[in-house]
């Protein structure tokens, strides 16, 4: 990828005075298209100092309808977005379905300052850029159009534009000086960064802006193309999503064993020491969590588990001895239409809290390939995509100084009836029992092979599954109380 | 309101055990039709050290249905809070429609903590409850139910809880002897606080917390009787809107003169001197803006006007000089159903920028003032009620070193029509116009009462408003750069 070739090209005043109309009536009914099609897109503004990236920016505004449009800049992070994984501030004002998000620097702004600053090194580039490609992929296949611009400008122009800016009285903007030794550094890396993501789907378009009619003029068009293509796409989508094979099975039972009936369900335990050891154990984390606090490392719990396995009563007890300040339980149902705008990871993202803090989420980003994957509401592609998503999303949570631990509390099909039975006759657990529920457990096989196959793809040495038998609620609660608080004393004895 | 009297009210354990389902069943009953009535919920938990609000917050976890159940609590406030007006962070996580949240802590927070270090002042005290009081008002009227409990103890009780507390190693806690003499200090104070602040729109409830079923119980039913009676309410609510009284004008034309016939349409410029002009003051605010932005004052642009008045174009000029790192422009349409399940306000406080930065609003708040009002969008009593609100607003932001400056563009009929027409005759401009556009312009004479008396109520010496003739564009956008340019030169001087 050249990007740094001026060939020289440009748009004569007449020739953009005619051209104009057309592209701008077209570029305002794309935008219409796309959000009847709910369609996100993503344009990211990359370049040299001088090259009138803000400008472009402001063309663009000028083209498009304002409604569903919004620009972002990314300048100092603030102590809230510190506190959180590096993609959270990303991740807050990605757009939603049918809007238009110009983000006037992004996620490639660091490495291209390092490399300006002569900060980077070879072997780090590729490790820098995997999270980026692999959040592009993520959104790509998910109804976004990403699109990436690189303006460029022969040398002696951008000290020309440079030295104009300089002229009114500003002392904020690099001196040229440092822009133009910079540009040299870049120059080594700017090709390599934008060879190394230029991807089939988030492609860099290289523009040259010594022209400033022909910048404009290129990014419309190039920007009108994007969106018209991915409609035509987004419009045959159901034909050309292929599924990817999935793993099939003999019929044998024998054949069909699953992580599940590996779990010991008699496990059992003296009512007796109970109430001590729940005590004792909620004393420790209590005090566990304010030293976890101190030393900024966060605490994901993630429960999954049956319906009626129990999951609300273990995240009470275990929440009892918790200082209400420090935790938050975040339920998770179906999606509201504000939430089915954006990426499914989204609302997960929304709750990642700051440092220090603990997150407890009762259903979670799993959903994909349980309730959506067994019940149809996600495509084969879609949920299949979601095992390498999650991971690389928990992978950020555990890297941000995180400690993840995810449960799947397990009961059996006689003790779920029980419990729906006592549910169904008790007034106060009424609201607690549905007709899904009832569906749901007609479909069990089908979740017992979804389970099996989650835990498989997602139990990674930074975010374990613990599979805990909860046929007896007080066996159960013990032992997600003592993981907890074992994985936090091994965890904040390392680091303090 | 004597808030410390303990009468040793209690529940025997048989007692608890007999109410507790009924209990249990109405609150989720009452929880289940909030939903659907779309009231929100907002219940203040405070009290003295060791009267166990955490506890009561886990009850009502375990009492109510966690789906739209939220607890937030106030702790050290984050850069991105600080830079913001105070009650910022409280906006950001208010219940919408049919949710409930707990505030663990809150508003009084730091008039409590302050009482408790005898850092409050006599003459204080109101001017610090005022903007509560003003908040608790506006949400009381639309749709929100608060409630406020204060949780008190006997002084030996309260000893006795805080050593049990402090048996664990946990020393993050305020030591027992603070909490003691805190709490002496307090008494002086609580009674005064809660009295000024005890409000038919947000009534505090005190209670005992020595006997805890009691103390349990007495939440329960005082939260539920206080949902089960605002939805009583909700249900005749169209009846019992009584509209409040509105100016009453004679017919004759001369009677009905507004503020907008005092605008001289007629005004000019010379084309020769518009372009320097224009590039000039867009220099000079560009460079004031990074002084304001040193300084950490924010600038707040309010663009209203008549459909076709030219607010785009203005704002694009405006923006076309500034860094777009520093501004941010911010289209208002109709709102989401997200954005309705909202206080009306809460879309505009969510977009309210860091310290330093520049935030242009086109179209804003005030459409509850004019299409809303016109067009019988809000009710007479809501939008009545929006002068009000919308100064106590604006009045925030300008107190958190904010400069705030209204423009009303204003242009004739007879323009608007050519302007209509030009749309609707150019491809690209075409979007632009609506069928509500015509039908708005039949409304005009309703319009320019609402646009008068928005002007007489919601001018004020902190955020005054400009009318301003864009009869001849060129006229209006340097007359707009100048306001801008003139009102920011006085205030970074001033700061600096």
């Amino acid at each position: 990828m050249r990007n740094s070739i001026d060939l020289g090209r440009s748009v004569s005043k007449e020739d953009y005075k005619k051209e104009l109309p057309e592209l701008r009536s077209r570029l305002l009914e794309a935008q219409r298209a796309l959000r009847t099609a709910g369609i996100r897109v993503l344009i990211i503004i990359e370049g040299l100092d001088g090259s009138g990236r803000a400008e472009v920016v402001n063309k663009l505004h000028e083209w498009l309808d304002p409604r569903g449009l919004q620009t972002h800049t990314f300048w100092n992070p603030s102590d809230e977005e510190l506190e959180r994984p590096a993609f959270w501030r990303f991740w807050r004002v990605l757009p939603g379905a049918g809007e238009i998000a110009l983000f006037l620097g992004g996620w490639y702004r660091e490495i291209i300052t390092d490399a300006t600053h002569e900060r980077i090194k070879n072997g780090d580039l590729d490790a820098r850029l995997t999270p980026i490609l692999a959040l592009e992929a993520m959104l790509a296949s998910d109804r976004t159009l990403i699109l990436k611009f690189w303006y460029h400008l022969p040398s002696e122009v951008q000290e020309q534009r440079l030295k104009e800016e300089h002229s009114t009285p500003d002392d904020r903007w690099p001196s040229i000086k440092a822009a133009i030794k910079g540009r040299e550094a870049l120059a080594q890396w700017a090709e390599r960064i934008l060879r190394h993501s230029d991807t089939a789907d988030a492609p860099w378009f290289s523009i040259e802006a010594e022209d400033v009619r022909y910048r404009d003029l290129a990014t419309g068009y190039t920007l009108l193309e994007g969106i018209e293509k991915s409609l035509a796409v987004q419009n045959n989508r159901r034909s050309a999503d292929i599924p990817p094979p999935e793993p099939a099975l003999p019929l044998a039972a024998s054949a069909r064993i699953t992580v599940l009936d590996h779990v010991d369900l008699s496990a059992n335990i003296s009512k007796s020491s109970y109430d001590t050891e729940l005590a004792d154990m909620q004393n420790e984390i209590r005090s566990l969590l304010w030293r976890a606090h101190a030393l900024g490392i966060s605490t994901y719990l993630v429960f999954e588990g049956w319906d009626a396995a129990g999951k609300g009563g273990t995240i009470r007890k275990l929440t009892a001895g918790m200082d209400a300040r420090l935790y938050r339980v975040i339920p998770y149902g179906a999606p509201s239409s504000h939430e089915l705008a954006h990426h499914y990871l989204w609302r997960f993202w929304r709750q990642v809290p700051r440092a220090g803090r603990v997150a407890i989420f009762d259903r979670s980003w799993y959903g994909r390939v349980l309730v959506e994957r067994v019940e149809g509401f996600a495509s084969q592609a879609e949920w299949q995509r979601a095992y390498h998503d999650i991971n690389e999303f928990e992978e950020q949570l555990v890297n941000h100084k995180g400690l993840l631990l995810k449960f799947w509390l397990h009961i059996s099909p006689e003790e779920q009836l029980r419990r729906f039975e006592d549910r169904q006759n008790t007034p106060w657990k009424n609201y607690k029992i549905t007709p899904d529920d009832w569906r749901n457990r007609e479909k069990r096989p089908a979740y017992e092979l979804a389970v099996n196959e989650m835990v498989l793809r997602t139990d990674t040495e930074f975010a374990p599954w613990h599979l805990v038998a909860n046929e007896n609620k007080e066996f159960g609660r013990l032992r997600v109380l003592e993981i907890v608080r074992d994985t936090l004393k091994k965890r904040v004895k390392a680091a303090e």
